[in-house]
């Protein structure tokens, strides 16, 4: 057995991001190499167990296979591969050695090496998204929520090309995060819940099944609920591509909402915003030659992950075309998506550390919206003032606001001064003069629509 | 009105792709820059009439307001926006032209630039995709799925690593295209029916439409019903992403089926394999040079199609990263998005065309399976040797086809001369010696599966 | 001929990114499809003329080859195409019809299609560089090193993270885009001029031309040079891809480093930071609904415009897989380089737009800097104190900052006050004790190297 | 010390592709996180022998220094980040504990942790590319230089389209790869022999080096002059992205070159084809169910590499954009580039493992050129025809193999009955005559060239 020092590795996933021995024993458990080879021993057992079932072996026999099954372990394949250079072969050898001569030729009766691969790959994705990437999420998207919920009347500045725009809250902000996260939990659920295997044999056709059964179909569809599966609509060697570029998509998708709110985060963290922040540990040291910095480092590295692993979403569409009933070139290729999933449970966790922790700074988020205070009159105004009847508002206003940069002046003082407007500003009801002289109450919905998105998320995830 | 070649544009998709005026014009209604100012001007006015619907103004401004929408032209706003440097506000200059001084103010009440722009592009998409992508899917389909039931008994030699396996049927493996682009066209419908729009202002929080309705939210349904859609769960300036992000993924994975299927149609073409083919018109010329050549030119054109568009997933999954409530870096590379479709289009049309005139040759086709004839008979020989108790089955047979091929001699003689095999073939039953003998008998279910599976996706897709 | 309103166009590089005429026309000189066939034509004369020269024929042949190779244009060989189905065939058909009997023989005399198709790319892609990408470029080039120049003694803080670290000049600032833009220019310059070009036949071996030459190789090095090419080394039907791979890798890596200085322009206009900025039309229109608003709309464009094409390196990677002599999966793909050089044309043409109404907001510069003013001493000190045996400088200094910040006092202040710093102090040369006076002074050789970087630029470039 | 089976590893680089275990111990000890920080400690230790030679610390200083850096290992490295939260700060800490307090104060001396991170990378890069990956790769190009002149007169069909065309030689094919291979061996020499370095520190004005130095741009030549390094050009926090996105750029077109000669082999060993071939060793399975098979797995498992690290440019391309003087998202996606280098690798040994045992049928490569031998007449016919004077020689050759299709007759007997066409008949050269007999002729100068193409590489990379 090839033991060795973690800093051996070569992929961060497997030294650096596997640090933590906890989360990484989890990840182990569905998306090492051991685990692919435990769930394809599964899948062979299960096939004895429906042979079992429908008479062609004993109920004993399917008993030995499932117990050789559950004791394979990733040497002993591995070392028979060595020999047969063939990897299921050689756990099919690993497994008949385990049983009497009796229960041998029942072993991977029927099927090809992919029927167990596509159905065992299938089988632990399911797995570990509702065993692990699901729960993660829902655990950061329910952080999201309580800051959402928190913060929903804490007045922010709203930004446009980096430039102040109108105020929202701050929980309006993070309902928008809730609500997209939200959207990717639901997709990645769907698309994990209908992974699909086969038991259809070398070319699709259950040409060796139907040697045996008159409804290999049905067979197929046996096998695979022993395992909480369905099978594929149609196969060749192997099951049809698209649901797992589905799956795929949907986590690169999510990985995408996981980066876009770190990059959010990241530029409020700049020193001239500054408006969140993070705890920091006492012993922590920010930079190696600037012992005063507070660097955004979690946020950066999930956007750096991010960026690490979406460009895989191509690898996955280039094997969507497989030659004839299959080409193999997805063989290798394949075998690196459980980096995908590690490298998304990383940055989740990583955010759910640092959301645990999140903390605003009142003083600057007020301090950034006093800066444009002025200036967001100008939206309210120019509504207001078309909707009076003025005939060119929008032109008025922008005129106004160049002589307000220009003269240092207040756009407020401003309108009132100008007599072409009076007429207009007349007509205003009371609740729309005070926003002229209250911009922080122009929020238009924005704390009741951070409720209303994070009831609807909280209901539609079961949370 | 800037006028010129079509052989004097960039894009071959607005020269060389844009040939067929009938296709052409057809994308063009939707996924031009002149359907693009259309389908914008179509909201600000669906927008005015939910304004008359409320009684903020009259019904005859709503009227005016429609008309007006209807009368706008590309030219106009291009002429405005060089004056105003802003795309949305020269829309809005241009019909408020066109109207009474009474009713300008109502246009483009309290709305944002992207809510014009965003919901204007989920429309556009949405029937698009409705009007052309998917009935053109749905014909290809249906002559898929004629191929297949028309072949479903024509045997084939099913390929594995390019290398001859165990036999299927032609038709069996058109029922893997059928579904597999049904499966496609399923997701596409499923996302591009849910391709949201938005009327929630410069940030989402519904801040302008607040200050003249208690329920902005109501209003926005009401205006996206007028237009068929439904609002974005929540918003900033534009909005979610994830909707679009789904639409391209479907309308890419789909992609990536057509390639799929052009590739092994490509290789069934290679001169030594030569089982299917087109009919060439009769001016057509090969190659410059080898005027006796047939080539691919069809399957080659859609894989090299989709080599260009696929990549561009990128670029829609980095345009989910937009700062704060936006940060305007997808401005460009939203707009290229109609390529892809339009890309898309061309491959189907392309498709529609070859598959209308597919032929096979029968006697290619079983050349090729009768060349491997002998050697089929490994596979359920192996699994008929295991399955009457011999110990080692798959050795055995692996040995055995190595004699044969290096005696040159027939693999079924061998195994009845070999003394160690015949207890086990004594016992096999009368249908199972005969695959022995007949091995085109050995296709399985290939024929059933394949009705069964283009039912089920007659029936899914209403076809 | 099909003309058409730009706006019925699909591609934006077609509407939107081709209004401005002349720019649009220039680029149309190369990379239009009328621009294909012309340089195709060029081809096809350089050819006969090398045969001339050879004897083969005459030079009024060669020159009444010319001549009509001169007159094509491109709707008569979108005609004859119509009826070949082929596009070279139909080139040369239609240069055959405009020479007399006696020339027609040699008109693409013994080469094949792609002997034309890639030396007309490769032709007219190096001229298209150096004809205007890098002429542009330069360009670009020029004013940031005016910039640089100008600004090499206006402090600003360096940011890392987003967050202030210690103090450069803008100077030095654009010094880093002058080299990274340098450098990419250089690169470009080298693998646009080695873009090969093929006269080796339908396979690459001489075939047909060895039949008339027993010097091949040097006639194909003839053709090519009457064009400025040299030969691919080794070719098949088509040139090595590798040569387009790296022009296409020069453009996408250039284009990542307009991105990337249109980032940082980008966030230093951000409402917060706001050091840099743009003088704005009069007329021109910040944002529909908040006409206060200041954009960094360009940066946007060109930030926007790379996420669109960087994705496109991946067309072409999966273009150097063609199989054996040639699969023409690349044919449609390539088609859509063009599209590639007139995206970064656009985005190099905007920046130098945006760049020469470049303004720097001195007094926000400064007010920056200011803010961290008492925290950019932490570095120099620390380092210092090490440098004069403190044994554990940087733990006493990150001790000493989170004082400072608690406190709210200033950390000169606060060290000053340490004994147990003292005897180090009193080491300081007076040029260091400066630096923890006025830390404007500890941007360290910033205005220096920025001349440096700048000269050696020019003299590379020869600018 | 953690340690751990590798089958409890994530990525398949750390199991599947990890066991033999003495190329993985060459890639570890370069791409490794142990190797990460061993050159790390070697640029620390590179710094203060400069130091010395400068006097600014003892020659004692620097060999303890030294001695301390040579020994540092991984794990205590990743213990001290445990505590500080900073990986190089960590780094610095142990050196500094296995020193006396006089030279704790020179380690890491005016750097900031990124002076020691990049050019330790461009230094393991630049190393293991000149040890491991250029000669792996010479390797490879040797057995490729080998197969192409021992090969060099073997009749092969050339295909385009997948479709016979005319005839080429075996070894010409080869010396394609050759010399595509070649072009991609000298890129990666050259872009890697020039990743750059830096100690330009925080923000690559050289802040705090200046403080001791008056030519801290000399200082930094002297430290990466230790190290065989040039200096960046320019640096902020860190190099220029450029250098390291030219050498991956480097690194993936050299992998798509790998790429297409496996695909090209793949189809080759098509049953159809059956050109080329592998001697298995005898116990091998080649499939689970089909023991008869000879799958290509080593030529599709180099192409499914290449599918999973082709994508990865797209994160070089996207951490091109780093914020000011830097954002540091690029932290965690920049420590994957090692998988890129091993992936590589793999392909590489891989490649060279299969071109050992490369094995010719001649029977088939001569039956499949025999195929279409009638055929390929028609190509120097047709040239031949139109040399000689035939105004329409493409048409008339054209109509002439339809006919011989229609017939079934030999195109040559055809030609020799037109009375049209014997006039031009009579004026061609014994040697063209002879093409026209015995097609096998008709390579043009195929083995020449493989010579001229093996030889110019041999020197140009010195073999």
């Amino acid at each position: 057995m090839i033991r060795r020092s973690i800093f051996e590795n070569i992929s961060p996933l497997d030294h650096r991001y596997s640090l933590n021995e906890e989360d990484f024993s989890k990840y182990s458990k569905y998306l090492s190499e051991k685990a692919r080879i435990k769930y394809q021993a599964r899948v062979e057992a299960a096939l004895v167990k429906v042979l079992a079932g429908r008479g062609i072996c004993s109920e004993s026999v399917a008993e030995e296979v499932s117990k050789a099954a559950s004791e394979i372990i990733a040497e002993e394949v591995y070392n028979e591969e060595y020999r047969t250079k063939h990897d299921i072969r050689a756990l099919v050898n690993c497994i008949q050695r385990k049983v009497s001569p009796e229960a041998r030729p029942y072993v991977h009766f029927t099927t090809t090496s992919f029927d167990i691969v596509d159905t065992a790959n299938s089988l632990r994705y399911k797995e570990v998204s509702y065993d692990l990437v699901i729960p993660a999420l829902c655990k950061l998207e329910k952080l999201l929520m309580d800051i959402a919920i928190r913060e929903k009347n804490t007045i922010q500045i709203g930004r446009t090309h980096g430039q102040h725009a109108v105020p929202i809250t701050l929980g309006f902000t993070f309902a928008g995060y809730v609500s997209r996260l939200g959207n990717r939990i639901r997709e990645l659920k769907n698309k994990s819940s209908i992974l699909a295997g086969k038991i259809s044999g070398a070319v699709g056709a259950y040409n060796a099944s139907h040697l045996f059964f008159d409804d290999p179909e049905e067979f197929e569809r046996e096998v695979l609920a022993e395992l909480g599966l369905q099978p594929s609509t149609h196969s060749t060697q192997i099951v049809e591509t698209e649901y797992m570029t589905d799956f795929v998509h949907a986590l690169i998708s999510c990985f995408g909402v996981l980066a876009s709110i770190s990059d959010d985060m990241r530029h409020l963290q700049r020193s001239e915003i500054a408006e969140i922040g993070e705890h920091f540990d006492s012993e922590q040291v920010g930079s190696s030659t600037m012992p005063h910095k507070r660097n955004p480092i979690n946020y950066e590295n999930v956007k750096s992950l991010w960026k690490e692993f979406m460009p895989r979403m191509n690898t996955v569409y280039m094997d969507q075309l497989s030659e004839h009933q299959r080409d193999l070139t997805n063989s290798a290729s394949a075998r690196f998506i459980p980096e995908i999933i590690v490298g998304l449970m990383e940055a989740v966790n990583r955010l759910i550390r640092v959301f645990k922790r999140f903390a605003v700074d009142y003083e600057n988020i007020k301090r950034n919206f006093e800066m444009s205070k002025e200036m967001i009159v100008a939206e309210p105004l120019y509504i207001l003032l078309a909707s009076y009847g003025h005939p060119d508002a929008h032109e008025a206003v922008r005129v106004l606001t160049l002589e307000a940069e220009k003269s240092g002046r207040n756009l407020r003082e401003l309108v009132l001064e100008k007599q072409e407007l009076k007429a207009y500003l007349d007509k205003f009801t009371e609740k729309q003069k005070e926003i002229l002289v209250n911009p922080e109450k122009y929020t238009g919905i924005a704390a009741e629509k951070t409720v209303r998105v994070v009831d609807y998320w909280k209901k539609e995830l079961g949370l």
